[in-house]
């Protein structure tokens, strides 16, 4: 419950920062998908910290192992268990930490829910959990390539009050991965990456805002009430660790039109199909797509683990001021992209499950 | 799956605008709970069309039955079946649109998903559809007045570009429905309802923001991953319908701050407790309440049904211009007000059972 | 979830038996099934009670109303909602018994778990909730016979100690409906019939078991692990009130047979399917279905209900004598078989789908 | 969906016979539950081939790595994962038999479904599988016996046509175990042995039925319609491989009685319980535990193996005859004790959280 994502394309999750390892088990992919284990390992290097200047320095390997599911290089319809080693498997620099709830942190919230420290890394709330998520995301975006052509792709657009220029319908991975904080507008981008580095050497951290498009969908993802594409959507980036915020299609922005400026005119092609002349509906009306790209928007919180001395307290509820040592990660965007992209692609793997059981029968 | 909401205080939703009825089932309801049906018809009747001169004039009854689960006004653990008749079973009205895709509606996305001209006043895309959501969160609200005394109170926070002030800690029902557009900032509640008036006669249509909040959750609901309680909000208000953004706590404004200024540093308190000087978090961290109010804003785009021609394609992919009959609701935001309490009630109540299936047994 | 059944197609039951009604929500059903619904008042009319001399004598109409999801004779995709009203809104006969607990019925443990007293009509555990089965049952049914013209036929095959021989790969429904007890070999129902009548004018009451085969399932539905067929068949079945058992196949008669004798051994066919020598294995194979009649049998225990005066206790602890008043239901059988029926057709109707979301979609 | 079970208490299971490990990840375990690893070991011990003179011979040492959610012994509320990782990692010994379907095997109907031979050792309807069970079925114990003392124990109580006499009410895991073949009939266990060793000799199997009890379940477990306690243990166990039928209580042999003989009679109890005079109800009524011991009965069909020549035919269509090479399992009984157990466990430790979640919050 707590732990599985999605209905028919279903991962599960676990692994805390210092157990034996982290991993995932994706149920639910159909048989005989060729599945390219260095696409998935690929995934996971963008995910990883320490690949820049500008993240955490920590280095992790990150080697991920198929335990299941696979067979010469295809899927088998059974589970793909897939696990990433930890290296210490002991808490240990997280000791002195341990007695303090560092602010806006899961420490305290955990300790009231379970009882337990999370001594372990921040248990299930840290950051390394997501390994699974990329690693499961990996594979549907495999899936969804190999059906319809879709691709999934995400950016950093904005970090602070610095605000980039992305055309969602052209731009490509390879764009937004020429730069290490992975924002395709090139002139943003130096700027954003010299402001992560000075707030970086003061101790202090910066959040933004990761835009992501999906082209290519077919229309008819999404069901009509509680399970719309957005909803669904909008629940998968928002279980992303740091994230404040949510749009589809024209989003806040959208609430100062008129319904006449809103509306997507629909417009008769060549080829009978229906195309809308402006997306303001996000490739999604009444919860289903309409075969538009879909564009969502993801507002992440700066990183809650800055070196700057704060006022906290301690778990005996006593007051103290808690200064982290070592580096930390100023900016966790630019490794936010590919979780983005592995949250989007599985829900639209699940809803072209969920329509071709509802759909496809006759 | 598609018409159904929750894992533990679940409902499950059914009924088109034009059938029999539509109504809502609410299983996981604990017995032995004060039910007082007087409530959930108040809350259908904030709901309901017609309730003023700047809501759309159909007038709708809306008089709920309750079929099953309760007795003598204790619930008995049971299904609680509620049901609203429709007054009209056969579409009609629509006759005419039932040819022609509306811009920004479910008729085209519809039709290809199921192959089914919705005539049914929009299928399942119906407005009327939110009666299941506002019964099933009625009931969920009360359960959480009587638990915890969790209070659930949601507002108009923006129409177009008006905005209100509104302080989340104190807002009240009675200062909400003090006004018809349910906005408690009276200056500002003004300005939106000859806005609304306004831009209601030229036969378009406006969006906005609402707010709420839930005041008195106890710390610890929510699960560390997946079902993160912001991630489950997120999704419970996405699909409501015309909703584009979602914002937990600072939300995309947070994406401006610093780390050390948007981190909400822990105080010690005289009865041992653990609260926060401020409230960026909004009540949530690392998916699980602490224990401070939980703030949620919702985007609603303008109301895609308007007056004003519009390009469109009928179903046969021919152009046509488009203009709706008869009188629209330009603003469908003081209607919402109930909806987005619903929802983000529902989600709590949820919580609440999931919290207690997992850390109380011992 | 404790009132819901299936995956995909996807019943949620409601209703006590002195609410306002019974009904059932189906969710999942494709779009575009012509529906009739003579055929779901059918099969309720072959639930109800009063149809023959060997059945309880309390006349109901069970009058089906559908309040959504069907228009002009076809299905929307949307939850097909059903209800049937109660005649009697409050408990009245059963006063006598509420402070008594009948043995073997839920009055008991109802009380523990809900800590109230299921006054109406023995709450949920009422044998009136099985309305909402059939009337799901019959959906399930009418698509299983459109998609592959699968025909689901159960019927009564033992009263008492009383055995029918009964040939599954023939058996029809107009053989079964032969005779009021439901028996399709004739000699045997007659004496069934006699031997109900003969304890039931004694006050006392006969179980028995109830065989059903599903014809023409196409190989492949099921799951290898944990959602077997058989599994999910027996979870329906033994969902149903009065259950002691379930057998697939060669059931415990089996056990005794050796490997070399129980095996099926593999047959090749002229037209390259492949079929099996015998069906030991019920139709059912590591979890899937084989293209084989899927056979079932189910145990019903004898009528908990009875007249002749038992030894039990009240609500305080006492001990007392209870007797029940007027005429009660000597055999459940015959009203059972169109209960198994919808059961099983629910289990296949969702392996339908099931199958369709894995391994269609390329 | 299809690898996972459970609600609340929810494993998900991975891995075939072949590939790097089988594993399972169990979800929902509450946090600070002391977790003994010797004691999952000690059942994974008992499930594992080569045991003894009477089971297969392939060895395998099924050791269990913990990779998350146990800190210090003690559980995290976090996932637990557990993998054994399997020793030859590509088919081989299967190559030859990868071309034939193997009567009563799932190798047609794993082609049927998925398209693909499941050389790895069978796919998931591997034995092997069942690892995942007995690991989760462990934790489950664990738990069980932590809150309430309950214990699961179940035995060899047939083997073909010999017949243990076993009394639920005392029955011991020690008794259990004193004989090779999991009977605690001494008598019979020794021709049960014999049986074994003779028809195993004739490159033959056997199969029959295996008993279960769980004492000391507190009543309120299960709920009153689709989710009956029985209902779930049956397809619990029922998704077992090489099982036919289930009972409960008095099973098939109860629809012999009529309702007066099988009624089970309340008493008054001293200390204000109430028990009941007989138990053919199997501790269950209306779906929900009564506090007396629940019981059930599995039938196994004799193991589809032989070494025995069949017919059969290939993945071609052609007839061969099959004859498995090397040495086989005559009888599966003794190691489907700890699975069945495994499965009732689970089973329990799910309703005992459901329970907590419905009825313990006022």
């Amino acid at each position: 419950m707590a732990s599985s994502f999605g209905t028919l394309f279903r991962i599960t999750s676990f692994g805390e920062s210092h157990g034996g390892g982290v991993g995932v088990v994706v149920d639910g992919c159909p048989p005989r998908l060729p599945l390219a284990v260095a696409g998935i390992q690929a995934d996971l290097d963008r995910r990883r910290p320490g690949q820049s200047a500008i993240t955490t320095p920590r280095q992790e390997a990150d080697q991920v192992e198929i335990l299941s599911g696979l067979l010469d290089g295809v899927t088998l319809g059974t589970p793909i268990a897939m696990v990433v080693r930890n290296k210490d498997q002991r808490p240990g620099d997280y000791s002195a930490m341990a007695r303090t709830f560092r602010p806006s942190h899961a420490d305290a919230t955990y300790q009231a829910k379970y009882g337990i420290q999370a001594r372990s890394g921040g248990g299930r709330a840290s950051a390394r959990e997501t390994i699974a998520r990329v690693a499961g995301g990996a594979v549907a975006r495999q899936l969804l390539r190999h059906v319809h052509g879709i691709e999934v792709v995400a950016w950093v657009e904005q970090v602070h009050d610095l605000v980039a220029r992305v055309d969602p319908a052209t731009v490509s991975t390879a764009q937004v991965d020429a730069t290490v904080v992975r924002c395709p507008d090139v002139a943003v981008a130096e700027s954003m990456i010299a402001r992560i580095k000075a707030v970086g050497q003061e101790g202090d951290s910066l959040g933004g805002v990761v835009g992501c498009v999906a082209r290519h969908c077919p229309a008819g993802l999404g069901m009509p009430v509680f399970d719309k594409l957005e909803a669904d959507l909008a629940k998968a980036v928002m279980s992303l660790p740091a994230t404040k915020g949510f749009e589809i299609g024209s989003g806040f922005a959208g609430t100062r039109l008129r319904g006449s400026e809103h509306n997507d005119a629909f417009l008769a092609t060549t080829d009978g199909s229906i195309r809308t002349a402006t997306n303001n509906s996000g490739g999604i009306q009444g919860g289903i797509s309409n075969g538009e790209p879909v564009t969502v928007r993801v507002a992440f919180k700066p990183t809650a683990t800055i070196r700057k001395p704060q006022n906290t307290v301690d778990a005996s509820g006593a007051s103290v001021v808690l200064a982290a040592k070592g580096r930390h990660d100023p900016c966790v965007l630019p490794r936010a992209v590919p979780m983005v992209e592995a949250m989007v692609a599985m829900v639209l793997a699940d809803h072209l499950l969920l329509q071709q059981a509802q759909c496809s029968l006759f």
